[in-house]
């Protein structure tokens, strides 16, 4: 094999380096989670086509990896028996997490105390064209609870957000909006069809003005009636409450309208109540998921950072309703790991310790050297301190570059002057400063 | 859809109990992993079917799991299309982690330094017919050190898997033996091809007596001389000392032979200057991985607990030869999740702590208690104590029960008496044991 290897496109090695970076993200958000009682859950990669069919509209199915069954099809078989493997196609990989998740509650209802609190952090896979950003293996990292219809579970999301985003230097804008606000919004003007076009409208405001805007809607079928009791809600300003204030004015007529407002009443009540410190922003353009989330709608910009959202969610009322259980509603939100990843490098926001696996190395420099070196290694690794040494007595410049390449911050030399002494001179590698250090005080050195 | 979902044989999903337990076996072996300064490395799901195949044998290339490029290939095509479609399956699902770090090595050559010390913890999918403990979907947990030939590397792996078994609070043995011993053995008694035949029949002893196996020696082609040179091997006995001292007797004019046993020795030596508490036994009849191992072969099986080793490994000559880059000698040892996790449930080692995800649950009794919750919820997760409110002012029953379900061990309940005294009473649920405690000295309590 002349040629060098490598992997399917869309897919990526995560390298030392950058598992220990994305271990940090995980790590930080799987903390959050916890103190909150969401309790961790994993389903396979595989699932049933049937499972997964359907779920994400005719795009979604496209856009399935599917697994043959088994066995070894690809080669010298005949037409029908080909027809036959690809036709067994029985499963597929996992295209998000959320469909697992309901399918999951489903299938172990009768083990599940309701709510149910989880979070899932896997990969999922989409036959996607690949392409800057965008990869056909990446991480999702979800937290839902299933079982109660309480606001205050949207609140503590909101928490969470905070938290996570707190713990990990990035200063966030929580956006909000709610879907039976926007039906009521086109209820409210005689266009209940038409809730995806005037949101859709909403969104272009900044880019494209009024003028142009009621131009858009005009041609959408909205006669000049529904425009004009449009207009203050498309010049809707200043907090959240007087937002909802101005929308209450108008969207009165409509049921579903006035108990979006009270839901976000309701959710800003907790908040403030909770004293969460969060930039938070009822933004009516909001229009994610639309398709299958029923109440608020969650997504969070990062401030100081050009990227699209880092995390995002909604309140869904009938998750589960696809396998055959009914009414159980929802909400949860997903961490984009890669956005986030970029964020932090973008920022320089990882700690300096990430930069190495190992916080020090000792070279060795032959048989006694090491000898006396394996000893303090084994209580320096009692006490949890990531510590290296080197497997041979090679010479002492390639030794020194190993540490170097590998960005050891700190090398620990025994030579035959320190076995006399009972000594370890230890480099501190970025500065050059050197230090002697009794065997004795070696790990207080290290804590 | 009326039939409940299922998932595909041979996959499983992981409760938030089952996730508990498992995440507790892989961050106690992540954790001694640091410590020895091997650095995480995470490799894509799929491979190129070029990187797996060949490398299994006949048997792996069977059970590979196989993907179709993408798109809906499963209904509605010709036969010539199908035909495509199954031909342009390119990629497999990972079938272990070794080909796929061997793979990462050889295409980052020119980023890695060496010695490359990894680990690598991630499910690996194998087309077995499922059974009791064999599935299509588990876990591999591998750590590998590569470019260095230095059996200090083979002494810290040992070191290693001593650290993680008593972190886990399990009683093991390590078996070892050598390649290089092995193929010294049938060499010196003048049949080196048959070194497998050997091994099996030095494994059967125990089971069929030393006169069957001398029968079956001389079915597989062994004559009289050959099995008279191989006796004293077959009765070995006594300390590894004694075994490598009587096996150098024997083997003497192997010089194969030779190295493998000053390779043991050498070996030992390093286990009892770095004082690792671990009772190793050199066993003849080890004879996993011949195919690749070269030198060194490692077997750990648990003490208390029948079941198959529950980890592994050994030094191989090669691995990345078959990607062509010759020459890059390694040792590693793979952990084995499943068996680990019986083990322990067998023995019941697993911490109590790890039955629930909530350390306090606060049930709900109206706005005003729910108010008051809120904020000293907050300051117990600040201070890192998993702690959940019920969502909603449901029946006290009914959150009790929901409060034992889910095995929370204290529920802390705030109502009107309590709000006016600035208190909350504190149930533990094992005992019934009931203590009021001020809002104050409330984090104090879980510390």
């Amino acid at each position: 094999m002349a040629q060098k290897p490598s992997i399917p496109k869309g897919t990526r090695d995560f390298s030392p380096a950058e598992m220990m970076r994305r271990n940090y993200i995980f790590d930080t958000i799987r903390g959050v989670f916890r103190t909150f009682g969401y309790a961790p859950l994993e389903t396979p990669a595989m699932e049933t086509l049937s499972t997964l069919l359907g779920k994400y509209g005719d795009e979604g199915d496209k856009l399935l990896f599917k697994i043959l069954n088994s066995g070894d099809y690809a080669a010298g078989l005949s037409d029908e028996e080909v027809r036959q493997a690809a036709k067994i196609s029985e499963k597929g990989l996992r295209y998000d997490l959320t469909v697992p998740f309901a399918r999951y509650v489903v299938q172990h209802q009768g083990d599940i105390a309701l709510p149910f609190k989880r979070y899932q952090i896997q990969p999922v896979w989409r036959a996607d064209r690949p392409q800057k950003g965008r990869y056909r293996e990446f991480y999702q990292c979800d937290v839902d609870v299933i079982g109660s219809r309480s606001l205050l579970n949207e609140a503590e999301l909101i928490d969470i957000v905070a938290r996570v985003f707190r713990a990990l230097g990035i200063r966030v804008v929580l956006r909000m909006n709610n879907r039976k606000i926007l039906y009521g919004i086109a209820e409210a003007i005689g266009h209940a069809d038409k809730m995806m076009d005037i949101t859709v409208a909403i969104d272009k405001l900044e880019k494209i003005g009024l003028d142009n805007v009621k131009a858009e809607l005009r041609e959408r079928g909205l006669d000049d009636e529904a425009i004009g009791k449009l207009q203050p809600i498309l010049e809707l300003s200043g907090s959240n409450d007087e937002k909802l204030n101005r929308l209450t004015d108008v969207i009165g007529c409509s049921e579903t309208g006035l108990k979006g407002v009270a839901e976000m009443r309701t959710i800003f009540d907790y908040v403030s109540r909770m004293e969460i410190d969060l930039p938070i922003e009822l933004d009516l353009s909001l229009a994610r998921g639309l398709n299958y989330y029923t109440g608020a709608i969650f997504e969070v910009k990062a401030l100081d950072y050009a990227i699209g959202s880092i995390c995002g969610g909604g309140r869904y009322d009938d998750l589960t309703g696809i396998f055959g259980m009914p009414n159980t509603s929802g909400v949860g939100i997903s961490f984009g790991a890669d956005r986030i990843y970029d964020v932090m490098c973008g920022l320089n926001l990882f700690p300096e310790e990430l930069n190495c696996s190992t916080q020090v190395l000792f070279v060795n420099l032959g048989p006694e050297e090491e000898s006396a070196s394996i000893r303090l290694i084994a209580s320096l690794r009692d006490a949890g301190i990531a510590t290296e040494i080197y497997p041979e007595a090679a010479k002492m410049k390639k030794q020194m570059e190993y540490a170097n390449r590998r960005g050891v911050p700190c090398v620990a030399i025994i030579g035959s002057d320190e076995l006399a002494r009972r000594t370890v001179t230890l480099k501190e590698m970025r500065t050059g400063e050197q230090r002697e250090v009794a065997f004795e005080e070696l790990i207080e050195y290290f804590r």
